[in-house]
């Protein structure tokens, strides 16, 4: 039996081999050597993380069209011209800015508590102190039930779940529905104000702070206020124990008007192809609660650090790499699409799209949308990442992330090289995004991946785009 | 050599088998039993689970003189009678009341950013908005060097180090000096204000509040305030980058008069011996920021359900076990010295004293400090206890918690059961500190150590405190 299983084994292997060998290898040798050099040096380089402690510690907080997210701007600029980027501009654009101002938020019934809270973004001010009974919504699906006007005079509170940990992030585009729409049913209600459980898997007193949707292009006319887990434990508790639960807040938060914020896009211009354009980047504008280290220091600093190792090689590769810093992310994807509106005539040269943007854990996944002809070269990237611990994922995944939407959506071609986001909602939109969050080594393994694949994207002779 | 080994450690063994079987054990095979049963029960029980959850969330936050604190004795003296409990005393005292108030501090240069700041226990108000030039200072040793006058017009800030987790809670001692004594050194500095890196061992952004010490009986006159480990990160980044750093911050913390406060006392009556007691239990107030669930509604919950547990035997145990439910303890052990003072007469009579104030985690350890005669007592407790996953300590360890303070100063001899506090510093003093912490199945072996050993030490004969 094993003498035979040992043979059938031995005759798989040979045909497996025979197909290996019939298609060859769409990687050369000397660009397979250069781009485990890149990993290697990646792997050994500090540069990523002096980017990401500079940029938190420097600049900090820098929310979308804010004086901060302006300093970002320039200190992206210099970066670039310091590391040796061919072009750097920066790119502006016209924004409607949302400032938090100042909460108050605590327990009145059963008695006096203080609760941790967080005006969510697009939130409206209280128009004084708001004192009043609670009504409770197990989840965002008993709120939509509500009648028009049944909570008048009231606080609607939708409580949830803490969201389920996952390597993936699953879990976060339902969790954050009570976020994103609570507010319309809640106002049409007729509800003084509306606190909703925090969209995070920590339990910690931190509420996540995030942007709310609009409804029919308007924003809330009332406050909408997201409390921590461990708060809404505390409000459930007291509710099934029939206690009358009354809140007492005050919100400072509102629209002021038109701003100016922009994208910081940085070139190494290709040797062969210079038009066509390989594109990375992270968004350099962060919530205003933390630093910003995770969301998305990390992925200006990954980026902006393999495009720089990249730079360093004899020879530019044939395509051009840009990293575009993104302005506004947090706030609506603002810069993706003005970016996407300003290189509206180019966007056919933009051949591949990445965003990191899911924190600086370890990279486990390699997924990609790219013509069914070049999917062979992604499939070759991802053995070179192999030693990092990089397995391939689907073929078929359309969008590199966030602020890549507006370019996917024009038929730009994709990959993404995804993170382990286990822990990433302890931390997403909270205070606790600061610098000490960030892994060194996880962040060079990071930067190791993203150099390797978008050097090979960028030298490759195989057309990524046309779908022929 | 195996075989020779082998006999040798034959040898040895018959010896100790010997030596061991020469001293008869202290404990009966029926005291034996009980314990064991009550071990069994509390494993399966989940009263302390619920005594923590009804403290936590129908008292909430409680800070020592506080009217929650009033309501939280009112719980207490309530769960004591429908636990059946044979004696419940409220016993009053009183205590100057230092309230928080609100509290604003935020970076002005290099730039603007919120810090994330608490008072410490027994701070002033700033007069007004203090804006000032920060003086960095690596440690509490470098600021005790400070030149008198030397601070004037200026915010000093004292750094150190995140404290270093451990089991044993080794290294809170050292780095709460910069809690402690540095106000006394900034004021004679000349300072407007003392910032310090907050005494934790995590990487949040809550600073942990704590009360300062007194010097020449006098509390500080300027405001002093502990920012979070991530906040002190920063500072110290920026120092380094050669930044000039100012600060603004703006504090209400101040004393506020004299209030009542009081402990809950509460016996399970000894049925041969009811004049010697007993007396184990935690304290009742917490920090004002979180629900105090794990310091110390913990150690209430784990003291109240073991003694409830032993009230269920059919005969009560030959001593009073007495719980006590410390208040005001977090501000200076206020009950304990009331408890000592109130009860000076009769403290002979205490045969016995421990307190559980060190979070849930498992107890790992037992430690002791009775007449040498006892000693042995405890000795074959910890066996009875080692199913547990608790090993023997040493047999000279004085005191048996904080609130024991003022007892083993008497003379009152102790045991402690240690629970493993090695993320007791991430919650400690901060608004994390909530239900959610506590694991119950970790809860209930606090209490099956608790009901086995005290119900032992309550129903020996042997006499614990006399040294002969």
């Amino acid at each position: 039996m094993l003498q035979l299983k040992a043979a059938t084994f031995g005759v798989l292997m040979g045909v497996l081999s025979a197909s290996l060998s019939a298609a060859p290898s769409p990687i050369t040798d000397t660009q397979k050597d250069t781009a485990e050099q890149l990993i290697e040096t990646a792997l050994n380089s500090k540069l990523g993380y002096d980017i990401v402690t500079s940029l938190t510690t420097e600049v900090g907080p820098r929310l979308g069209g804010s004086e901060a997210e302006k300093r970002a701007r320039d200190w992206g600029a210099d970066l670039g011209k310091e590391l040796g980027f061919d072009k750097v501009t920066i790119e502006e654009f016209s924004m409607p800015f949302w400032d938090r101002g100042h909460l108050h938020i605590a327990l009145t019934s059963p008695y006096q508590q203080e609760l941790y809270g967080t005006a969510l973004g697009g939130a409206a001010p209280s128009k004084s102190e708001v004192n009043a009974d609670v009504v409770y919504f197990r989840d965002i699906h008993a709120l939509t039930e509500v009648k028009d006007g049944e909570l008048q005079g009231k606080i609607a509170f939708v409580d949830g779940d803490a969201m389920v940990k996952s390597q993936t992030g699953a879990g976060y585009g339902q969790a954050n529905q009570r976020r994103r729409i609570g507010w319309q049913h809640a106002q049409r209600g007729g509800a003084s104000a509306l606190v909703v459980r925090s969209v995070g898997s920590d339990s910690h007193r931190f509420p996540h702070t995030g942007m709310m949707s609009k409804n029919d292009d308007k924003w809330a006319e009332i406050p909408v206020i997201a409390i921590s887990n461990p708060d809404a434990d505390h409000l459930r508790r007291l509710y099934r124990a029939d206690k009358p639960l009354a809140l007492s807040l005050h919100s400072e938060s509102k629209w002021k008007g038109e701003v100016n914020s922009g994208n910081v896009v940085m070139d190494i211009v290709g040797s062969e192809k210079p038009e066509e354009i390989v594109l990375i980047g992270g968004h350099l504008d962060s919530w205003d609660l933390g630093t910003g280290a995770v969301d998305d220091g990390a992925g200006i600093a990954i980026t902006t650090a393999a495009a720089a190792l990249i730079a360093k090689l004899p020879t530019r590769p044939k395509r051009t790499i840009r990293v575009v810093m993104f302005g506004a992310e947090e706030v609506g994807l603002l810069g993706a699409f003005a970016y996407a509106k300003q290189h509206e005539a180019n966007l056919a040269n933009h051949v591949l799209a990445t965003e990191s943007d899911f924190g600086a854990q370890t990279i486990w996944q390699l997924v990609s949308n790219v013509n069914p002809e070049a999917t062979i070269l992604v499939d070759e990237i991802a053995k070179i990442l192999s030693p990092l611990g990089i397995i391939r994922g689907a073929a078929d995944v359309v969008g590199g992330g966030p602020d890549i939407i507006p370019l996917a959506a024009k038929g730009v071609p994709t990959i993404r090289l995804n993170q382990n986001g286990r822990d990433y909602f302890d931390l997403h939109h909270t205070p606790d995004d600061t610098l000490d969050k960030i892994n060194p080594d996880e962040l060079a393994q990071n930067i190791a991946a993203y150099a390797a694949s978008i050097y090979l994207l960028a030298d490759t002779e195989i057309d990524l785009k046309s779908t022929k």
